[in-house]
């Protein structure tokens, strides 16, 4: 866990796919009012996309079926069981070959043989299991930055870390009505001095934050630029993008952030926090804002 | 919050949306051993659909956009946050109206007026935020059972409720590679004497478990219906539907269930656990197959 008070620092060994899958980053952590340089380790999250083309003797061509946000690893498994578990080839022997793409790129090509009777109308629906914008992070965060209609310059916001602090501890007086379940996600905004503006909750994640940006469109009260974006869980590279695009420029998550949030985060001068509680934080960007 | 210890029945009041976002049902509770009756209160899971329509005198067509798996409740900021945050509308003044569809469908309808300059483009990319199978539950179950290659008849299968209790402390024994993170869901294989089979990691829940089924699918070990699969939190649709095309017929997670996992583990016969802890668990569906 990088949990911020109980971290021991690891001795870093190479342990096969662990050091694709995890990756290790410097962050400031908040203990009990004090700020320390720390080492921290991330799950990494990328695009991976799945093609399927039959074998070449049948004359059809490659097709791409999905891209998942994912973490690397097992992507053949990945791959061949998506294909499964969504009804789209049932055997084993209906594949000839499995294989990763060559390098430039994070795809898994799947050639099918000529016995494969493949459900491929299913892919009608172009699953997308994320809406994420793309083959690689890098591009997804370009896409982003160009669709934004609000600027990321450089601001003189600066908030005491104690009102942080104070901020699980409101959401769960605002999530009362939906303790009973413990399966909602949660989103809520709070103003710089850490009063209460909005909570959306739902079983997926992306949709409560869509329902606080909404909330904020619908009324005209876009950008969210003086707001403090609370995340009830883990904070996903989609997470982050959709804040971006509201123009949040506070953003702490209870839970663990992915590479790729942080590596959003930074690019576009998000403050980010992560591992919420209320005697400390980890903060993965965005530091100049927070002040001990 | 669901914990099946610290249950304490609540008298059921008409809150608003929350009659909608929350469902109670009648289930099983073990606790240090001893099983009895309980209510419990389920996250309501439904699919919804976003439609775009322009102004009729445009001419335009109706889209369907996007089909989401989310909890009912403020539809039309989720509708409209969506299509901000993923960058299709700019502005408030692009939308003329919002409406929920009618009866019968779960749909929301945004129309567009003539000053919009959708980039609808970007959904050529046709997000589903979901790869669940239709707009209505009920649906998206009855895919589910034409798609499986495994049936679903009655069995004699009888596992003790100990063996699950000690599931928890055997998972984090297994996860210990990518304890660093705090920032993976974990999908585990055990056998029906609780003996650790196979265990896959991934930022999306959905990978982790397509992982854990590529490799049988690759294998040929399919149908999994010898196995216990673990989660090591909430049980989506998603992950139920996934189970059941593998032919898993018990699965234990760790957090809690959704209204509409439960409604189709019901339909497919497969013991659904929730809460797992080790001293207790919610059964949710499938309890002939536990003996307490």
């Amino acid at each position: 866990m990088a949990g911020f008070c109980e971290y021991i620092s690891n001795n870093k060994e190479s342990r096969g796919m662990e050091t694709i899958a995890i990756e290790s980053i410097k962050i400031k952590r908040i203990c009990h009012g004090h700020i320390a340089d720390a080492d921290d380790q991330l799950a990494v999250e990328e695009p991976m996309e799945i093609q399927v083309a039959y074998d070449s003797e049948t004359g059809y061509l490659k097709k791409n079926i999905s891209v998942t946000m994912c973490t690397p690893g097992n992507n053949e498994e990945l791959a061949a069981g998506f294909l499964f578990t969504e009804g789209i080839i049932k055997s084993r022997n209906e594949i000839k070959s499995i294989k990763q793409s060559s390098a430039g790129s994070n795809a898994v090509l799947i050639t099918l043989n000529e016995y494969a009777r493949p459900h491929l109308q299913n892919t009608a629906r172009n699953f997308y299991t994320t809406s994420g914008c793309g083959i690689c992070g890098k591009a997804s965060i370009d896409a982003v930055k160009t669709v934004s209609v609000f600027s990321y310059e450089r601001d003189d916001t600066k908030l005491n870390a104690g009102l942080f602090c104070r901020l699980p501890a409101e959401l769960r007086k605002q999530q009362a009505m939906f303790e009973s379940t413990g399966g909602l996600h949660a989103s809520a905004l709070f103003d710089f001095t850490g009063n209460f503006i909005l909570l959306r909750e739902d079983v997926g994640r992306h949709n409560a934050l869509d329902k606080v940006i909404g909330n904020a469109f619908m009324n005209n009260t876009l950008p969210l630029n003086n707001t403090v974006l609370l995340l009830s869980g883990r904070a996903s590279f989609e997470l982050l993008q959709k804040s971006s695009m509201a123009g949040i420029k506070i953003v702490a998550a209870m839970g663990a952030p992915s590479s790729l949030a942080v590596e959003l985060a930074r690019e576009n001068n998000i403050t980010l926090i992560g591992f919420l509680k209320k005697d400390g934080f980890n903060i993965y960007s965005g530091k100049e804002r927070i002040i001990v």
